[in-house]
């Protein structure tokens, strides 16, 4: 089927690449020209502006959104909102806060749109391996789009098939879900953030424990000098620990075992803070999410005022001078 | 070659078993004669006593004791360094701690024994998925022992080899190291399992979220009904915190997803605690490793005295009475 | 000054109490004419609506709005909204979240009234000792309140001034301060909650270690059958942690040292959820924080689905049955 | 009485001040003879030499040894179980680890000396305000050094008495106690600075929030612009969180509200990572501990080995490059 799309980044171009690799047409629409001229050259149809890239859509059209969430998608969902028409199906398939999906939801409702929120992961590998998407919206529109749902899918692929699941939603196995109503798909995306967080931070600490090792600090007959790259591979098979996240892993540490090419200054996108409020919402304890989360805050300071405050209580009642 | 085993239980009878299956032999040793029926059935050769296993070993011997962490593979090692001669190996295959493991191999090497720590992952699945090892000891003794490791291990099956590797020990990638001087296998096998920890934390804490995601506290528009299984179906596929953690994840919600099968009540062996002593000796700040044993801890209580203690100052300056 | 008082729950009560004793006058309403009736023999005048309430006060008006946040503190200051002149001052003295007074504030100001809110600490000891009062709002109406504040507020009384502060606002010592425009003085009232979940988390952790000091699973030698209620009491002078907190602890252990008559079911405010709500906006790592606040949730939880789902985990990969 | 100081750093140099103006007696020694000089001057009786210090007790001796835990305490310890006499006694007023007390002890006992460990908060303060004492060993010993704990300690001073105490152990709230056996005083001073750690934490957690109140990435009408200092005076009167370690942290920010003097590296002292320990060894779930500690040893590191892995999963699996 066709599929316009809006945002030719580096999630959004792939996306478009693997669905005409797998038989459907596509509008394409970005602010950059040259991205746009790129994958008209891979068979897409381009547009110049939203106006051409609406008029260029089938009836009942389907444009999905892959912006960075926040103002820009705000936008342009509202834009879109404007050009089209009742039936239309409008596709959030960025990171949303899955409030506004619920809000914007209502919003497009009233002029007879769908809107369906896609929540998407696979990063780089999407185009290759397939991307993972949690949906939310309304059946109707949810049960159109279905035919490009399944070819952006991974497919069940050569992973086992989970022993318990005959006669569940198929779907799932193949790598897609329509979680819920609007806002749905992005909470699920949200919570699969968190955790990411969570198991990166796992494997974060457990390897810095074994970088350390061998520190000063210990007595001599108790350190050990460990090869971590190899302990990283070794994990990957037959092990609990084994995972996607630990193949990459072992890929970095193969290339620069010391990681001296990384600065550790770690960003986060706004769905750990999501998911965090969220857990805070529903008074579940999140301890590990949240330790995450926090360890990429105080990744990216230097001397942090907190820690300031505790020399000069130190120095209050001890008398304590700390190194600088 | 021929190994000589004591410890019957899950983990040693199928190390046997996986073992005859792959051309070895082995002389078999446990405290319930019935146990070594049922290997000697399956073509082991049995030993009644310590003293008759040890005599029926090939000289130079090699023994790998698979009892649990503590008193009892301290007192078996104690035995066989009497019944031994120099050039015999010992393997602590169990959890030990690995500060046992340095102090036990200076203990064997005054006689002239080897010892060997192999820190063991695989659980009940190691029989026809392999084991995943970490070996510690003199080079001298982990080489002998090869054939025996190389036909434990999982070997490459079906996992991509990670780019960049090449040139690199290739055990690694067949599923076993020799990670270094005695306690280094225990030592990295500790990590393992605290890395583990924390994985299965940040799973426990999102599927927790999505589970409360219709809370009655929550605006009713924003309460979702979600079908936890198909979400920790869709993400084995193409998504970022896919692992085998998830499958089993996937597997337990198949078939019961309220988990109302299971108490809560989670035991923790000593490894968790182990890695946390070791990060702080090593001033390696491991937040969400700590949340994650600490949860378990705390899942062993009720109504813990810290929590009294918090009512009890609410009450002190507040006059609130909490609900029972 | 005259100032009218509505709710006359524990807080709104007492307030009005020490104001009178201080020499202003009161009128007082609530819901329940019990309450309005107990203070009219205290010396306050009574009002049996709020039309009533409003008329009886005098020019500009003052009126202090003393409820539980939400619902009903909303739907009364929209009340007096329409009952008030420009130039009157509301007052709201609960736990209301800044945003709300924000938002609040510029609604009344439209009608040319002012809001004041006030973040009020103190508690049932707040009518003798005082109560700890920060202020957000504009200047004109929170210098016209001061005599009430001086009035509320605890004073010097013995604690020591601090040393360096010549000059600098007085407010501060005598107990309150204007801490910035509105919404100000609930932010920071709401930072103090936040901390002070964790301060008494802390001391809960470590009494809830002093108390399982004598447990079984230590070496017999190392166990400790320790005196809970004199540490507590011989921290109170002249060591680190002396603290009001601690005082009130070493009360409570004074009467029932193994705290039997507490549940351990610990209830929280919004404020310690809006505290870390603030610190994820603003990406301040709060570790501590967060684990007092998970730590109150995780107390009104019986085996938590985090826990089974730990337990169901454990029986995949390693077949363990956990205990009920 | 006359009691023996070894160590005259400034707790053991003001230990003895206090004891002088007390009416008691002392000899003393340090390696550095200016040291002993200066207290010689305030009515000391100086040795030049282990030997001529114990030479110089009077007989049943009684010997505090004030200097760090670990070897020279260790050794200190030794060399006066060799120069000292059945029925002598041995204090160890330092920081030392519990378990090297229950050690110590039992090694002296063989020799008929008593030892007993006094763990002692107060800091720089204690000269004037007392030492508050936790304090371990056999009867006959606390009791025959009860004159010099009774002097050295705070006494009721203005700290109200805790109502619910009477008929119970006079000395808790003069300031010391006799907790129990051998290390029962080091395990409770241990604990005692473990929750220091955490209310220290908690405080620098709050004030951090504060202070980023008005942080560019929140809405501008969402912003404040805060006085700390002025936050900090203001909750030492009548709030719930006031202590001693606030007391200070408002003399802190009076001098330098920004903190521009300190580093923010800060050490930490090997009680912390004990009281862990202790937390560990009793399944006692030590969140908010556990979390002050860690963020003691994160603000040592620039970039830790952590962070960097996580910046290279996220270049693995989203291509992000983290700013530098």
């Amino acid at each position: 089927m066709q599929l316009g799309m809006i945002g030719l980044g580096r999630m959004g171009g792939n996306i478009v690449r693997r669905l005409l690799k797998g038989g459907h047409t596509a509008v394409v629409y970005d602010r950059d020209p040259k991205a746009v001229e790129a994958l008209v050259k891979e068979g897409a149809v381009g547009a110049d502006s939203l106006e051409e890239f609406v008029s260029k859509l089938e009836v009942p059209r389907t444009a999905w959104v892959m912006l960075p969430a926040g103002a820009i998608t705000e936008e342009t969902v509202g834009t879109l909102k404007g050009l089209m028409q009742a039936g239309d199906t409008v596709i959030d398939g960025g990171n949303s806060f899955y409030k506004d999906d619920i809000r914007r939801a209502a919003e497009l409702r009233e002029a007879g749109l769908h809107y369906v929120d896609v929540g998407t992961s696979g990063g780089v590998w999407g185009l290759e391996r397939g991307y993972c998407m949690m949906v939310g919206g309304d059946s109707e529109a949810v049960q159109r789009i279905d035919p490009i749902l399944a070819t952006l899918a991974p497919g069940l692929g050569s992973v086992p098939r989970t022993p318990g699941r005959e006669g569940r939603d198929p779907c799932a196995e193949q790598g897609y879900i329509h979680a819920g109503p609007s806002g749905a798909g992005h909470f699920v995306k949200m919570v699969h953030n968190g955790i990411e967080y969570g198991l990166m931070q796992a494997y974060a600490e457990g390897f810095d424990i074994l970088r350390h090792a061998n520190a000063e600090e210990l007595p001599e007959a108790q350190r050990f000098d460990l090869n971590i790259g190899d302990i990283a591979e070794v994990w990957r098979r037959g092990s609990v620990v084994s995972s996607w996240l630990l193949d990459l892993t072992a890929q970095a540490l193969a290339s620069d075992e010391r990681l001296d090419s990384f600065s550790g200054f770690v960003a986060d996108s706004g769905e750990g803070r999501w998911t965090l409020n969220a857990a805070i919402e529903e008074s579940v304890p999140a301890t590990v999410l949240s330790a995450a989360l926090y360890a990429r805050f105080r990744s990216r300071e230097h001397a942090s005022f907190a820690d300031k405050l505790l020399s000069a209580m130190r120095k209050g009642f001890g008398g304590h001078q700390e190194p600088k």
